[in-house]
């Protein structure tokens, strides 16, 4: 009686919905409680052959769909509450499907996110995962990205370019002898490190904020064209890893090539200068280091990025675009 | 400084974005007011060649992803607030993105179900759509589908086995010299009517309901299912429209291939007997014919389908799953 898609659906994917809301996966939709916070809604998709590898791990693909979204509400500042899943497979690969669920599983639980529902389809093409996550803030607590100020320091989370460097190792477009560098890299590419630890002090401190998911230049740029502000950054204090560091002195990039590259997953925010040390310090608490890059002036002009001589520093492409 | 995707974005979506909630699209997140209801959550998705054609008008193929999930929403008993978007593209064609906005935009505005935020893709594969829908019920007041009794009446909205019978018209699986049924078969195919018009009558009157997406016969094995319980069904009773009994006369067709095809979009819900005038009456103001076609009964036996002898009719496959 039962179908092929309802028997996957009741084998992998029950099991994970704990969340009353969920209603075990057994009706058509999902319900969440309002409780008197504002909803945060995001939605993003990542596509085989797109934003991941067709090789990639199948735990490694469930935590990139779900970290994406989760990266989003935590520059939001905020908490998650949950997530509806579109999964559209070539052929229900049991295999895939179960180390697939094991990692989504493992994540919604570890960012206490659940899962509340889905749709499973069949495609001819390559395999897509659309996720839309909800998290909540108190009412009106929602951080966007239109309230930056002249004076707000700019702020970034984490390091800068790593994953983009990982991507370019994956698909042999570079190469790096040091294998834990390596691995590294290749790691922020597969499996973000969405900041929801910070969510709570990013609603706190920050004026304005965003992920950066395109690339820290063009996510900048739109940050500012949406809050009707440029900014000044101070090129040399953008946060960079041990390895991408290695990488720019055997002149295997540039620092345009990191500031521009997609998949970082860190929190771009403006933070008022008589904030900073709180939200410094807020962030430590929650394990996460962030960097004041620049700051935020009036005008409608491009974000200048400078060197230590003060010098412009060219950016032929700011971020990463599908078209 | 921008990229084309969000371009696009602006160029095509951002007219519809039109909600304060939707941030007029320039952020990562939308807002969503709980405002002391409860949200009722539905995801589903659309790929060309599996659930529409890759020669469906653009405007069709929009409405056709939007109003699947307005369909889950009504069947919930709930009232449109909003809808998020995911567009995986092959390549970003401007015709097709102007109709597709423009169907979409238009069933937006005439099922007051705003776009709140999306996300738009690239992908090598075929074109595919999914949405996650919003709809708001008073607290606890959304229709499951796991609460129908014994003594419940089994009512179907519409007629039964007609988008199935489009597809078939349109896959040349069929043939009907009639051009005005023909038509407007291939028109329940691509353009659903979601019956969002029945949601507070839903709520107010069935015990339980879901929508009817993969086939009436499959569709009801899951409520019962679901709600623990049988029925039996008087297979005569089951709303037909004129070209579906055309169908049958001709012999193209038999109940079993109509009860058993998908993409209907009506909604199936067991109400108590004593609640089925007052049911009736306000799906007739609400301008949808509804008919009782069986009774739920105890059991947990597959509900039985009787002919107008008391026989049993055999439903060699009950509905359509994608494995």
């Amino acid at each position: 009686m039962s179908s092929g898609e309802d028997d996957l659906i009741a084998r992998y994917f029950k099991p994970l919905a704990t969340d009353p809301g969920a209603l075990g996966l057994t009706d058509d939709a999902a319900l969440l409680k309002g409780g008197g916070d504002d909803l945060v809604v995001t939605t993003d998709a990542i596509v085989e052959g797109v934003h991941f590898l067709g090789n990639d791990p199948p735990d490694t693909v469930a935590k990139k769909a779900l970290r994406v979204n989760l990266s989003d509400l935590a520059a939001k500042g905020a908490t998650p509450a949950g997530f509806v899943l579109t999964l559209a497979l070539r052929a229900a690969d049991e295999n895939w499907l179960a180390l697939f669920a094991r990692g989504l599983g493992g994540d919604a639980a570890a960012f206490a996110c659940p899962l509340l529902g889905g749709d499973t389809v069949s495609t001819p093409g390559p395999l897509a995962i659309s996720i839309t996550a909800f998290g909540r803030v108190p009412p009106d607590g929602m951080v966007k990205r239109t309230s930056a100020q002249p004076g707000d320091r700019v702020v970034v989370t984490g390091t800068i370019g790593d994953a983009a460097m990982g991507l370019a190792l994956l698909t042999g477009k570079m190469t790096l002898d040091d294998a834990t560098a390596r691995e590294a890299l290749i790691g922020r590419y597969r499996v973000p490190q969405p900041r929801v630890g910070l969510a709570k002090a990013v609603r706190t401190y920050a004026r304005a904020a965003m992920d950066v998911s395109d690339g820290l230049a063009g996510d900048l740029a739109k940050l500012c064209a949406a809050s009707g502000i440029s900014a000044v950054i101070d090129a040399g204090s953008v946060p960079l890893s041990v390895a991408a560091r290695s990488l720019i002195a055997q002149g295997k990039v540039g620092l345009p090539g990191l500031v521009s590259g997609g998949d970082d997953y860190e929190i771009l925010c403006a933070v008022p200068e008589d904030r900073l040390d709180a939200f410094t310090a807020a962030a430590g608490e929650a394990g996460v280091v962030v960097t004041s890059v620049g700051t935020i002036i009036a005008g409608n002009i491009a974000p200048r990025w400078l060197d230590a001589e003060g010098r412009e520093v060219a950016l032929p492409r700011l971020s990463y675009s599908h078209f």
